[in-house]
C-alpha cells in the first residue's frame, strides 16, 4: 500500500498509474505535480489526483512513492529540483523510454552515484495520443514493465517498484540499463524511425496528394505510430543516439541490399527473407495482447 | 448485368468478387477455374461459384466477363491458355498489384498488340489472408480500383469493367501504367519490404526471443503486412522491379543519413522530420477507412 504517491507529470502515462492504483485500492493520496496549470486542474477534476502543487520539490516532500512521467529531455530538471526534499522512506522510479540517459542524469545531478532509492524502470505501454484526459486504469494490464536497476540501488526499492506495478496488473522484469535500451532500439524505436521516415518521404515526392490517397488499410496501420509526439522522439533519438543510429545504418544497408536483391531479380533470395520473416513473425509476435496503439 | 463471369483464381480476391457481384444481383452464372481441385470443390460448397472448370480455356469459352485473380507469376500462362478461346463479346480484367508486368505479358503472349478487350485493373484491396475460405462480399465496398488501359485498349471495355467494380461499391480511377507501378511501390511495396526487412533483420539479432517478447501494441500493428504471402511478395518484387528497387535503395539513403542525424545530436533536424510526418500523416492518412488488412 501506498501512502502518498507523488506523479510528476500527470499525463497519459502519470495519469494512467494513479488511476490503476485507485482502482486496485492500491494508494492513499495522490500528489501530481506538473507545467500545466490547466492540465493539473483537469487531473483534479477527473479525480485522476487529489491535490496538485507546481514545483517537483513539494510535491515529494511528503511522498512514500514518486512517479516521474516526463519527457526524457526534461528528467534531468525535476532530479534538480527533488536533490535534497525527499523523506527518507521515499522511493522514485520513472517511465521514460531510455534507460541509459536517466541513469546519466542521475550521476551527474546527485554527484557520481546513482542515489540507492531511484529505481529506473520502463513501462511497455502507451497509445500515440497523450495528456491527462487521455489516460485510463487498464493502460497497464498485462503489460511489461522493465525495471533497470543498476549496483548501486537498493534492492528493497526495487521491491516496492516492481509490486507498484504488478498491482496494476504487469509484469515485472529486470535488465541491465545497456541491454534495455538495445532491445527498445530494435522493438520500438526502429520501428518508429521506419514509420517516421516513410511518411515524410512519401510527403516529399512530386504528386505526394495522389500517392496518399491510394494509400490502403495497411499503409495505414503501419504509419500509426508516425502520429506520436515529435518531440518525445526526438528526445529519445538524443537519448538512445548510440544504439538507435547503429542500427538504422545497419538497416540501411540492408534495405539497399534488398534494392540489389530485387534488382538483380534473385527470386530465390526474396522467397527465402520473406519466408523468413513470416514465419518469426508469426512464431513470436501472434502470442502479444492486440495494440492499444504506440510505445 | 454480367451474363456469365468466369474467375480465374477464385481465391480471396477472385472469391469475394463473385460474391460480391451475386450479392448486387449484377452477374447470372458464376464460373470458377483454378489449379486446386479441393479449393474449387470448398468455392462450389460455399456458393461462390456455380460451377467449375480446370482449363481457363474452358472457362473463357462462353464467358462475356473474365477476372484473372492468380498470382503474377502466373498471369502470362492464364493468357496463354484463354488465346483463341473467348467470345467476341468477352472483355477480360484482372487483379495483379503490378500493371506493367502484365501489359508486358500480353503483349508477348498476344503478339506484340494488348488485346482491345484486355483491360488492365488493380482493386487496392485485401487482407493478409489468402484462399476462397477468406473470402466476403464487402472486401471492394469503399475500396479503390485503378484501372490502366493502354492506347489499344477498347473504351467500351474499359467502361463495362468500370461499371462492375462500382455495382461492387468501389471507387474507380484511370491513370497509366507507369504511375500505376511508381504510386503502389511507394504506399504498398515499399511500406512492406520495410515490414519484412525488420522483422528479418529482428530475427536474425543475438537474444531475438527476447527482443520479440517486448515487442509491444505498436510493433504488432507495424509489422503485420509481414505476415502476407511470400510467394506473392516476391512476385510482385520482380513484376516491380525497377520501380521498387529504386524507391528501397533511396529509403537505405535516407535512413543511413537520419542516422548520421540522430549520432550528431541534431534536436531540430530530428523534430522537423518529426513534425512534418506527422502532420502528412494526420493530413492525409486520417481520411481513410478502417483497415481491413493487407494490401
Amino acid at each position: 500500500m501506498i501512502e502518498r504517491l507523488a506523479v510528476i507529470g500527470v499525463g497519459l502515462i502519470g495519469g494512467s498509474l494513479a488511476r490503476a492504483l485507485r482502482a486496485a485500492d492500491a494508494v492513499g493520496e495522490v500528489i501530481g505535480c506538473g507545467r500545466s496549470l490547466e492540465n493539473l486542474k483537469l487531473a483534479l477534476e477527473l479525480g485522476v489526483i487529489d491535490d496538485y502543487v507546481l514545483e517537483p520539490g513539494d510535491a515529494v516532500a511528503d511522498a512514500d512513492m514518486v512517479f516521474i512521467a516526463v519527457p526524457l529531455g526534461a528528467i534531468a530538471g525535476v532530479f534538480a529540483k527533488i536533490k535534497g526534499r525527499l523523506p527518507a522512506r521515499a522511493v522514485v522510479t520513472d517511465g521514460g523510454s531510455v534507460k541509459g540517459s536517466v541513469v546519466s542524469d542521475a550521476r551527474r545531478v546527485f554527484g557520481g552515484n546513482v542515489p540507492s532509492w531511484l529505481v529506473p524502470g520502463h513501462p511497455i505501454a502507451g497509445t500515440e495520443r497523450s495528456g491527462v484526459g487521455s489516460s485510463f486504469p487498464d493502460l497497464y494490464q498485462n503489460r511489461r514493465v522493465i525495471l533497470t536497476p543498476v549496483p548501486e540501488t537498493d534492492p528493497g526499492a526495487v521491491a516496492r517498484v516492481r509490486a507498484m506495478w504488478e498491482q496494476v496488473g504487469s509484469e515485472v522484469t529486470e535488465m541491465s540499463v545497456e541491454h534495455h535500451d538495445e532491445v527498445l532500439a530494435a522493438t520500438s524505436h526502429l520501428p518508429h524511425m521506419l514509420a517516421f521516415g516513410l511518411v515524410d518521404a512519401l510527403a516529399r515526392m512530386r504528386s505526394n496528394d495522389e500517392i496518399f490517397r491510394y494509400a490502403a488499410g495497411g499503409f495505414r496501420d503501419f504509419t500509426r505510430i508516425a502520429s506520436s509526439s515529435p518531440e518525445m522522439w526526438r528526445d529519445i533519438c538524443l537519448a538512445n543516439a548510440e544504439a538507435l543510429s547503429g542500427m538504422l545504418s545497419r538497416f540501411g544497408d540492408e534495405m539497399n541490399e534488398l534494392s540489389n536483391t530485387i534488382r538483380s531479380a534473385d527470386a530465390d533470395a526474396l522467397l527465402s527473407i520473406f519466408e523468413r520473416a513470416r514465419a518469426a513473425r508469426e512464431r513470436y509476435v501472434d502470442g502479444l495482447e492486440p495494440s492499444t496503439g504506440a510505445d
